[in-house]
């Protein structure tokens, strides 16, 4: 949707692998969501529930983890799974790796967004859609095939870019939503940057205050949840998908890839690792440091975090030492 | 000042409590600004040294904490009184909950900014004062009824709202000052937003640096004290109230509601909680976790902070364990 | 190069010194860069080793530290080394104090750019220099004097002053480059600003993320060393200089002064303190402090940070004392 698609066959791509039925690849998604036609990956051991959810035929897997791919799946064995995958989406997509300025970028044409209000100099790229009732604030630039649904407020000097945004959604001043993330293969004297296909996907109700940055997927999509309320400057890099009714506080950074549930509340500045899961009705205290999954209705805090519970032991425990 | 009023009488807010001498609502104020005609809101025990000097006639509390106030005040008990102060706050002001881009933004008239230089595209809303000798940078948008004192240098990219600003004050680019804070009732599937009717206040002397947010007040105001100098990136969350010649370091955070000293000193990335107090003279190291008041002239570290001698003896010790 | 330079002579400066053969000051410059005709400084015992290594022949230092400087030098003796170097620098550099927004910013004058590729409302300083095949993002300001090297791509609403960039740098939305730094003489009611007359050098290959902030040096530089990467909201302070092939997460931030190795990777939310050195193929835990020299190819954790293995094993030890 956001990224030109070549049309290139698994054989054109692997001309060694053995196919017996050679198809075109229509796209390439994460084994949960892979279809019949997409190409998937198997990298990381926290994935292996998934690899019996693939509708996939073709998975990109290391020598260790390819024991645990169905033997219906061919297997692209690898060295490297990212690598190999950055080099296959730089042949399917273009313009992914970087993220080069909307050309399109022009004065919004106001016969055409009706009902639609606009501030000075706000800048929208071609096929933009943007629900009635909605605002979008001075400076601020949209650029090509962003949804934004009905009845949203967009502050000023915001940049969005490769994005679904729901209804009645406020997005204050200054975020960056959609921008590639930080995803590279790491090489002397120039690295290999890593194609984002993914979006960035704000469900219906979300509020996400002054400075944010949201980057958009690699290859999943990065989402926030129903009214989840974002904070100023909170950082939230690509993948990571925030469930419904979370309330993040200012300056939290999430890394790549996490999964959040639902109702969780996480304290200003805390940090939450890569490819964590973590459950619904959590509470994580502010200035945390997660590094681990956590289960349902826990309530964490420190750095790593633990239980509040033995957090509070911990402290007072140390605090007799002295 | 910055948002409009409806003039609504005790009466016709309540209709049910038992009122002598009815009267028009002037303001929602906290206990301690709280004059005749205002209403007033006790809602956490933290307060309760303010109650003997509030002029309100009329308090919003809990079950709980009503009978800390004086006889002679009308209580209104309510089970959540920030649930209640939403509502009332919309009842009597406008626009407050969400920050509608300003309309009337516009370039600015040279002839009525005689002394003042702008950068290009900066965008002015009605009634903006910026006093003599000031500067303000490319792209800047200052919102309707801001004032901004004599020989202010403000940088690029800014945008100031509900604001007051005194004189020789530095902004760098792209701060954000005055935006609605973090404030909300949670509410499955669609929280309440709270309204946010304060204003931020930065005094003579300040410096801000680059990509700084400072959210105005809810209901009492977001103040930055004289001589006081942010670095970059610094979030301070609403009503939150720094004192004069402080110095503030990157990235800090500063939750709601805090009052700081003057002369205190904030390493960078230190976190401080909401509702706390800090003391004069105070020195808070780099990357702490303040979650306690904290008495004039202390130095601490740490997460959570403590007294700096027990942070480096509890640091002492750990190692000897190993 | 980037500030407006007097010609004053050492004797003009400084009346009472002693000095055989006058000259005028060609520059100001930390001890190791001091040619002949500069003044230098010496103000912490940290740069002891450069005392040797420098041609300057006047440096201004301490009571305490004029002891470890040759013979040869001319001593100036003061109170407050940052004092006295501000005073100077003040008198010998114009408006490199206050970051005055640049007045000759203009729309680009594409004759003058042939192959560079500029989106809306880019404002241009005078003889800013743009290499081929560089593309410029809406909304982007980039002052007076920048150089900016071939097949760059910078993003939308990109601040870019006092900076030299190399070829093949992607700087994405929003970062804020070359702005004055934190630093200042704290005196009661009105401090006194320290001149920054440094500038930020970026090399080739380096990829910087949205929404960071990178302050150029006082008198040293900041340098952004070769196939470096930086995430978003990143907080480089003054005269930080990092080497090539680092990768830098999300929400890292450096105090002032330090120098970081090559291949160094730090995890999302580290802070770095101040005039710091850490050795090259370094790896710092996300959330840690660190507040002391690191050796070459060390792998640092924790709050305040130290080695790996002691983090995992004091955390061991303190959960079994639960």
């Amino acid at each position: 949707m956001f990224f030109k698609k070549k049309k290139i066959s698994l054989n054109n791509l692997y001309p060694n692998l053995k196919v017996k039925n050679n198809f075109f690849i229509e796209d390439i998604k994460p084994l949960r969501f892979a279809k019949k036609n997409d190409l998937t990956f198997f990298d990381n051991i926290k994935y292996r529930d998934e690899v019996d959810k693939t509708d996939s035929r073709v998975c990109i897997t290391s020598e260790k983890l390819q024991k645990f791919l169905p033997k219906k799946i061919i297997k692209v064995v690898v060295k490297n799974v990212l690598f190999e995958l950055s080099k296959i989406l730089n042949k399917i997509y273009i313009n992914a790796d970087i993220d080069f300025p909307d050309k399109s970028l022009k004065k919004p044409v106001k016969s055409y967004f009706k009902n639609v209000k606009f501030g000075n100099n706000v800048l929208i790229g071609k096929k933009v859609k943007i629900g009635k009732d909605s605002i979008i604030g001075s400076n601020t630039i949209i650029e090509q095939n962003v949804k934004i649904g009905n009845n949203c407020v967009i502050g000023h000097g915001v940049i969005i870019k490769n994005s679904l945004i729901g209804n009645n959604v406020i997005i204050q001043d200054n975020c960056k939503i959609g921008q590639k993330g930080f995803g590279f293969i790491p090489i002397k004297k120039n690295n290999i940057k890593f194609p984002h296909i993914g979006k960035v996907k704000i469900e219906d109700q979300v509020e996400i205050a002054s400075g944010c940055t949201i980057d958009r997927g690699s290859i999943d999509d990065t989402i926030i949840g129903n009214n989840t309320y974002l904070d100023n400057q909170v950082h939230v890099a690509h993948n990571v998908q925030i469930g419904s009714d979370c309330m993040i506080a200012g300056q939290v950074g999430f890394a790549g890839s996490s999964k959040i549930g639902n109702n969780v509340s996480i304290g200003g500045q805390a940090g939450i690792s890569g490819h964590l899961k973590i459950g619904n009705n959590v509470k994580i205290g502010g200035g945390s440091g997660v590094v681990k999954d956590i289960e349902d209705n826990q309530v964490v805090m420190g750095y790593p975090a633990i239980r509040l519970k033995e957090f509070m032991k911990k402290n007072r425990k140390n605090n007799d030492h002295n």
